[in-house]
């Protein structure tokens, strides 16, 4: 067994282990049931990954991830208020299920939680840990922000959109590896190594998941392909699409990217098309490589060599699909 | 000058001085909206009073009492949106100005933007001030969920009520007062006695706060009488009547509190009159006294007599208006 899944399985018993069934239920029943929707576990087990790597317990790490992955399903939580989405793995979303006053508080006891979890880690840890995590904590919030925001403003450009998803989503996953690191002793060059592998990573990890939204093998991704198409996401792909077209394509674009298009299979199709022609998704891979590349140089410098660098380059191939 | 004015005017020196103007100014502004709401600053100020009368350095404390504040104030942004609140403070509510969406995150951000000033604190106390801390949000949170229970539970009794308004504002002055202490360097006892102290003054302020809806002098109070009648809000006087009011009178509770009355003012009228039959004004003021003196009695133990009582006792007359 590869050291990710032995610390996946180590990290889901603890959290199976954990009683979050407090009073009020109102406030604790949606807890319980967003932590037991799943997924990847990643950002806890890129913790625990990065501690063991640098030469740590583990298991010194382990409330700090229980902290992160409730931070993480707490963004979640609250993201799909705010972003309206009825659905989350399959699941109603806690707003939908129970009501928004419940969503938006019951989220707020996730984000004390997780704060909770982290608190128990060795005092002498704690102040650099959570100056990581809190600076993190606000950055994902500046990207939510700017994500709402792209969406009624007609001037966002492809340098916008990348600074966007380095605060959603890349920093966290760069912050998630840097505190499993300062947990595992790693030198001061070390933890900002692995911060930007982590970074670059998240980067590259984003915008493969743009690509695969419109190209994405359908039974394999888990969803159903063009569903940022149809929302009119302004993504790496249709922003780079409006870059590149002439006037004729334009006009398409514009034509097609409008609300409440009366034929969404027509319409994926049509900006496929023009994709295809201008070569977006090529130019997509390219920036996808580039990002893996940042990161993989980052993963060169990381000095130290206790253990194996090649469970840091599988959660690489893990995230990243291609092999660049 | 007293001590409290003087803490007073030193933090809302440091809280002008601080910046949080940074981008997505959607996310920061309604922050720096709220901040300058103003409000009586009251938990920060009692967290450098207590570290101040254990004869620490109040201003060690400065960054762990902005935390207090921003948390608080991120408490009553949520709140205001489950509470469908427009107006606090005389100014439109953030939800009402901007939006939910941009309420909710604002909110989150001002979350973390708590723990990156407490996470300033001197290293050695960072991990006991987390505790109280994290225990209190979650704590001020069930209070929340209880209250908005409350409003369609019908089977709500005093001894709930008295365990929510411990958990939504008791708890809070509490831990202000006690991590204070902490930093001031108190004993343990100490500690626990203060934050018993605040506690139970917390039960009598909230208690008053509910007495004052219904008899405050408008002009004094800052608001007009009868908002908790209106709003069928099930507060110490209403359960009390309730408990205490034989059939004629109950049938007169249940007729005017309806949502929708068509005359509020002939509905406060009623209430009013059958709580001054019952005496629920006067057993609300015995349980304000059993509070305060409970206080005063944890005020008593407090062990450390390096500084002057009187300010913590000129803290409880502040909260509290008559002299029990």
């Amino acid at each position: 067994m590869q050291k990710f899944e032995q610390l996946l399985n180590d990290f889901r018993e603890f959290l199976n282990n954990e009683n979050l069934n407090f009073e009020p239920k109102e406030l604790y029943e949606p807890i319980s049931y967003t932590l037991a929707l799943g997924g990847k576990r990643l950002r806890p087990v890129m913790a625990l990954l990065s501690c063991d790597y640098f030469g740590g317990d583990y298991n010194e790490a382990m409330n700090t991830a229980m902290g992160i992955e409730i931070f993480h399903n707490f963004t979640l939580l609250h993201d799909d208020i705010m972003d309206d989405a009825p659905i989350r793995r399959g699941k109603d979303t806690v707003y939908k299920k129970w009501n928004s006053n419940i969503a938006i508080l019951s989220g707020d006891t996730m984000f004390a939680l997780a704060y909770k979890y982290i608190t128990k880690t060795k005092a002498e840890y704690l102040q650099p840990i959570l100056e990581v995590f809190n600076q993190t904590a606000i950055e994902v919030c500046e990207g939510q922000q700017f994500d709402m925001n792209f969406e009624t403003d007609d001037n966002v450009c492809i340098e916008d959109y990348m600074m966007m998803i380095r605060l959603k989503t890349a920093v966290f996953l760069g912050a998630s590896l840097k505190i499993g690191a300062i947990i595992g002793g790693a030198s001061q060059n070390d933890v900002e190594n692995i911060y930007h592998f982590g970074e670059y990573l998240g980067m590259a990890f984003q915008l493969q998941d743009d690509f695969l939204d419109v190209y994405g093998d359908e039974e394999k991704f888990g969803k159903k392909t063009g569903g940022d198409i149809i929302t009119n996401k302004k993504t790496y792909l249709y922003l780079k699409a409006f870059e590149l077209a002439g006037e004729e394509d334009l006009a398409i674009l514009k034509k097609h990217f409008v609300p409440n298009h009366p034929d969404s299979n027509q319409k994926i199709q049509k900006i496929k098309d023009i994709y295809l022609k201008l070569g977006v998704d090529k130019y997509s891979e390219i920036e996808i490589k580039n990002y893996y590349q940042k990161a993989m140089s980052y993963l060169d410098k990381i000095e130290h060599s206790g253990n194996n660098k090649a469970e840091l380059k599988s959660l690489a191939n893990r995230l990243i699909k291609r092999d660049y």
